[in-house]
C-alpha cells in the first residue's frame, strides 16, 4: 500500500451558519481527501476568526481578505475552494489560478460568459485543474445513466424531459435572498443557479451538446426583477429536443430535480428525491428498476459502483455525490490528467447557457444560438 | 322514489374488436344511464351484424349507414354516441344534431376550427346537447383540484406543468395507426388526439383560459408527417404561464398524463397512474396527501365524492371516470340544463388549441393566439 | 357470431344505499352479464319497493321475503346473488341450492365451519354453482402473480407475508357496525370479515394450503369483544411460513391489501392500492415492474390478460376485479364446468381458517390445525 | 467561540476491505469528531500495517493484538470502536471498559445477555460511555416519529408492524458469510444480526417496553442451522401488540427497515429506503408526509432537526444516521452525561429479545418473558 500525500486545502467564504460551506468540507472529509488549513471565511473579522477556530485552522492563516489568502498560501496549499456569492466568483478564481493554485469554485463560475472563457484559458495556461459543484452528476444512478445511454441501450435520443424545481421564494423566510439581488448574483436568477444544474445534467447525461434554446423568463415573486421561474426549450446534437422548467417559485417543492430522457428503444427516469434509484422503460418488457450499488449495475457501469460507498439498501445521498466529484477533482489535482469531474468545460458552456437563455427571453423568447 | 324514464342511445363506430366502443359502452352501463337500441358500428356489413347481435340490438335497427340510422332513429333515442375516426365526427355530428339528436363525440371534435365552430352553431340553434370525452376531467381528484383552486387554496396560479406522454409508437405493433394517417386523423397527430386532453384539463383544473401559446412540434417516429412529439409553452388569463409536453415516442410511458399547478399559497399534483390521490404541497405544513372519497373530500368538493362509487381505497379508474362524464351528460340530456360535462366550449377552445399550436410550429415556434 | 342466451338474476339484500349491492350490481353490468329481474333488498317494505322501482324491477318481482323469492322465481333466474349481512347467508344460500339455484354468496359464506360444509354438499349434490367474492383473486395483476408462481418464476416459495388492515374502526361514523354485533357478524369480526380475503389470496397465489396457524386476536376499539385485529403466523404445505397482519384499527389505512411472496429464486410484491403493477425482484436483477394488460404479461399469462378491459396506463381497480370474478362464475353457470372463480372449496377453506384462528387463539396463541 | 478539545479514537477490526469499518470512519470524519489515530485493524500482519498507512495511523500505534492496543493506549485515545466480529465483542469491550475506556462497539453487543449484564455492571462501576451502532435510531425522521408518539399526536398505540427483511442470503456470493457460523456469529443469525436494530427501533419510537415474545424462527438457505428468517409476535407495556417479520432470505430485498405504529388517533410509516420521509395518516384528515428539515418539524421535534445536516429535498442517508449517534455518543463522552444514542441500556435488553426469541421458539413457539 502506497503512501498517499497527504493534500490541503484553503475555502475562501463558507464561515460558519453559511449553507454551503459546510457540505464541501464534509465532502471532502468523508473521504478523508484533504485538510483544510486555511481560509478567508467572512469578509466580518470575528466571524472568520471564530470560523477558523471552529475548523481547527491556525489563526494565522485566517486571512482578512482572500487576496492575502492567496499571496500568503501559494504554494502552502493543494488547491483553493471558493465558497463566495457569484460576484466574487471570478475575481478569486482567475487571482488563484494566476497564481497556479488548483480551483474549486462555486457554480455559477462567473457572472459572464465573457469572465468564463477568461477562467478557461488562464486555468489551460497555467496548467490549472479547475473543478465546479455541479453536484447533481455525481449521484451514482447518473453516472449509470450515463453509462446506459452510452452502451446505446436507449437507442438514438430524440427527448428530453426536465424538470429542477424549487419553491423556496415562497417561504416567509428565505436565507438566499441575495440571490435575488443583480449586484450579488448577477443578471439572472433561477437560470444561472439552478437552471445550470439541470443543463448540465442533460448534456452530461445525454452526451449531446445543446445547440439552440428558446426560453421563456418570469419573475413571479421576486421584486428584483430578476427570473425565478422558466420554462426552455432545446436543440441538440443530432436532432434531440429538450424541454426544461425551473423555478424557485414551485410552491411547496424541496429539490425537485427529475430528469426524463427518452431514446428510440428505452427511456430513462432519474428524480434526486429519490436518487438511489434508477428507472429504464421500454416498449415491450417490464419497466426496470435499478439500484445502486447492485451486482447487476457494476456490470453495466463500473463507474458507478465505484462512486458508491454503502451496500444497496443504504441510502446516500446530496453530500456523497459531492464527494464524488471531489474525489474525481482530487485525482485531477494529484495525476493531473482528466477525470470524471465539471470542470472549465462545464462551466463555460453553463454560462453560454445563461447568456442565451436572458437573451431569447429578451428578444421575445426566440431561438437562439448557445 | 320517482320512476326514472328509462333512456336509449345509438352509436356509430365501435364495433367488436374496436379500442373505444368498449369503453363507451361500458361506462354507460356502469351507472345504468341508457340501453344501447341502435348502432351503424361498421362499414363492413358482416362485422355490423354480429357487433349488433353481440351488443344485443335488433337486426333491422343495425343500419348500413350512419345517414341511414340518424334517419329512422331521430325521435327514437335519446342520444347518439359517435366513436368513429376522427375525420367522419364533423358530418356524423353535424347531420345528428341537425336532427335534434343529442351526441356524445369522441374527441377531437372536428378536424378544424371552422367545423366545430359550427357544430357549435348547430348546437345552440338547435337546443342539443353535445358532449365530448375529455374523460380526464371526470376523475374525482381531478375534480377536487378544480375545487381546491376555486377555494382559493392554492392563492393566485403562477405556473402549471403538465405532461401527457405516451410511448405507443415505439411499440412494434400498434392498432391506432390511423393516427398518423392525415386524411383521417386530420392534420395533427399527438395534439389532436392527446394533447387536447392535457389543454382541456389545464382549463378545467385551474379555471383560467390559456391566451397564447407557442409549439415545438416534432415528428420522431411517424413516417407520415404528422406530429409525434410536442412542446408547447402557454399563457394564462391572469398572467400564468404553462409549459406542456406531450408525445407519442416517450418509450416505455403507458398513458403518462401529469398534472402540476403552483400557486403562490401551495400547488398541486395529480398523476393519472395513480388516481385516486391528489397531492398538496405547501411552504410551511406537510404535503398532504388526499385519498378519493375519504370523508375530509365531501367537506371541501361535494362534487369530487359525487363522482366517486366506492370507498377509498376500493379504486377506481378509467372507466369511472368516464361513467362521471356521461352521468353529467346524460342529465343534461334529462334536465336541458348545464352540468359538469367538456361539451360545446370545449370542443371549440381545443380545436382553437390544435390549430393554433400548428400555426405556431408553422411560423417558426412564435407565439400565437389560440 | 352465436346469440348468447340473456341471463337473469335476483338480489337478496343490496338495497339502496347499502356499501356491497351497488358494486355487485355493477360488476354484473359492467360486461353485460345478466339482467336484475326480482329481488328481496330489504326486510323494509317501502325500501323494497323503493330500490326494486330504482333498479327497474317489476314490483311483482319485489318479494317481501327471501323465501318467497326462492319459491316464486326457481327456475325463472340464473343465479341468485347474495349481499345480506353474515348471519343470513347460510339459510338463505341453503335454500337457494336446495331449489336448484346458482347462488354467487358474499363472504363469509357462513357462520360456521358446519354450516360451510354443508352448503358444499348441497351443491355437489344439486350440481349448483357456488361462487363466493373473494374480489382480491380477481385483479389481473394478482392472477400474473399466480401464473409467475406456478411457472417457477420464484423457484421454491419460503415465505409469505401479508397484511390487509382498514382504519374503519377509528372514524367517529362507521355504517358497518353490525360487523361487530356476534348475533349478526357471528363469533369473528376482522378475521371473517377481510382475514379471510387475505387467507385465500394466500392460497390462490401460492398454490400452496395453509395447514397449521397460531392466531394472535385483539380487540382494541371494538365494545362487544369480537376481534378486531389480529396477527396470524401460518405454516403452509411444502414447508413455506406465512404472516398475516389484519385489522380494523389501523388508524388512517384505507384498505392496504398488500401481498409479499418471497421464492428462492425471486419475489414479488402487490398492493391493491396500486393494483394495476406487480413489480418482481431478484437477487441479481434489477426489479422489474409488470403493468396490466402490457405485451409482455400477455406470453406469462393469458389469463391476466383476459380479465383486463383496458390499456395499460388506462386504470382498473376495484369494480373490474369483482367483474372479472362475475365473468368467471356466469361462465360456469352457462358452461356448468369448473372456472377461475372462488367457490365451495375456497368457501369451506376460509371457514376452517377463521375457526382455527378462533380456537388457536382461545388455547392461548398455539398452533392449531386448519 | 470556545475552542473544543480534538479527540482521538482507536479501532478495532474494520481494515481495508471491511464492510463496517470505513462506514464508522466516515461517520465520526462527517462531523469532524475525532481523529483515528491507533487500531489493531486485523490479526493479518500485513492487512493491519497497511490499514494502518491508509488510515495514516502511525505505524508503531498499529497493533498486533486487541490487548496490546489497550494496554498501550488507555489514557490517550478518548474512545475505542470495537468493528469485529460478533464473537470478540465482549472480551474487547470488556477489557476496554475495565481499562476506563469508553467503548463504541458494533452490535451484537454479546453472544449471550449474561455478557451483556456484565459489560453493563463494568461500564457502570467504571463511569465509562457505552454506545452500540443502533443506527436506524439515528435518523432524523425516526427522531420525529419518537417525538411524535410523544406529543400524543398519535394517541395511545395498540399495534406495531414492523419488517427488517433483506435477501442477502438468496446472492450468489455472499461475503458476510461468518454470519451463519455460529462460532463467530454466536446462537442466532437474523435475529441477532438485524433483528435486534428492529426491536430497538420498536422501543425507541413507541417509548414502549417489549415485555413479552413469541418467536417462530426458520433456517430455509443457511446450511448451518442459524436462523435466516423469523416471524415474531410482541407484547408491549401498556397493552400494545408487535409482529415482527426479520429476514436474510427475503430475495431481491436490500435493507427493507419498514416500522409501521398504530395509535388511536393516528398512525405513521417509515421506510429505511425512503428515509427522509415520514408518513403521518389519520381517520378524518389527509395522509401527511413530512419532510426532513422542513420548517415545521423544527416545531414538532427539535431533534430531528438538530440530526439534520443539509435542506430538505438534499437526501442524507445512512452514514448521516450513523454520524448522529455518533455525535450524541461523542457529547457523551466529552460531557459524561446522559444523551440520545442508544447504549447500555440497548445492549441489554436488545441481548433480552435475543435470547427470548430463541427460547420461544425452542419450546415450540410459547410466549415468553424478555
Amino acid at each position: 500500500m502506497k503512501k498517499k500525500k497527504r493534500l490541503s486545502y484553503a475555502m475562501v467564504g463558507g464561515a460558519t451558519g453559511s449553507f454551503i460551506g459546510p457540505i464541501h468540507r464534509m465532502a471532502i472529509r468523508m473521504d478523508d481527501l484533504a485538510d483544510l488549513v486555511a481560509g478567508c471565511f467572512s469578509r466580518n473579522a470575528g466571524t472568520n476568526a471564530a470560523s477558523a477556530a471552529k475548523f481547527r485552522v491556525a489563526p494565522e492563516r485566517a486571512y482578512a481578505d482572500w487576496q492575502s489568502l492567496i499571496a500568503a498560501e501559494r504554494g502552502r496549499i493543494d488547491f483553493l475552494v471558493i465558497a463566495t456569492t457569484n460576484e466574487t466568483h471570478y475575481a478569486i478564481a482567475k487571482a488563484a489560478l494566476q497564481a497556479g493554485i488548483d480551483v474549486f469554485c462555486e457554480k455559477p463560475l462567473s457572472l459572464t460568459l465573457k469572465e468564463a472563457n477568461d477562467l478557461g484559458r488562464i486555468a489551460k495556461r497555467r496548467g490549472c485543474v479547475l473543478g465546479i459543484p455541479f453536484t447533481y452528476t455525481g449521484y451514482p444512478m447518473v453516472k449509470l445513466a450515463r453509462d446506459l445511454v452510452r452502451r446505446g441501450e436507449l437507442g438514438t435520443i430524440d427527448k428530453v424531459v426536465m424538470e429542477y424545481v424549487q419553491g423556496s421564494f415562497r417561504k416567509p423566510d428565505r436565507r438566499t435572498s441575495w440571490k435575488t439581488d443583480p449586484k450579488i448574483a448577477g443578471p439572472s436568477c433561477v437560470v444561472s443557479d439552478i437552471g445550470v444544474h439541470a443543463f448540465t445534467m442533460i448534456e452530461y447525461v445525454t452526451g449531446l451538446e445543446v445547440e439552440r434554446l428558446l426560453a421563456d423568463l418570469s419573475s413571479f415573486a421576486n421584486t428584483t426583477g430578476l427570473d425565478d421561474d422558466a420554462s426552455i426549450l432545446m436543440r441538440l446534437s443530432g436532432g434531440a429536443k429538450a424541454s426544461l422548467v425551473t423555478s424557485k417559485v414551485a410552491t411547496g417543492e424541496e429539490n425537485g430535480v427529475r430528469l426524463r430522457v427518452y431514446g428510440d428503444k428505452a427511456s430513462l427516469y432519474w428524480n434526486q428525491e429519490a436518487p438511489n434509484y434508477l428507472s429504464v422503460k421500454y416498449p415491450m418488457k417490464p419497466e426496470m428498476i435499478y439500484k445502486r450499488k447492485a451486482p447487476y449495475v457494476g456490470d453495466l457501469s463500473p463507474r458507478s459502483v465505484a462512486a458508491s460507498r454503502f451496500p444497496a439498501g443504504h441510502h446516500e445521498g446530496f453530500v456523497e455525490a459531492l464527494g464524488n466529484i471531489y474525489d474525481e477533482f482530487v485525482a485531477a489535482v494529484v495525476s493531473r490528467r482528466a477525470r470524471d469531474y465539471p470542470g472549465v468545460r462545464e462551466g463555460i458552456r453553463s454560462m453560454r447557457f445563461v447568456e442565451a437563455a436572458l437573451k431569447s427571453n429578451r428578444v421575445g423568447n426566440r431561438w437562439t444560438r448557445i
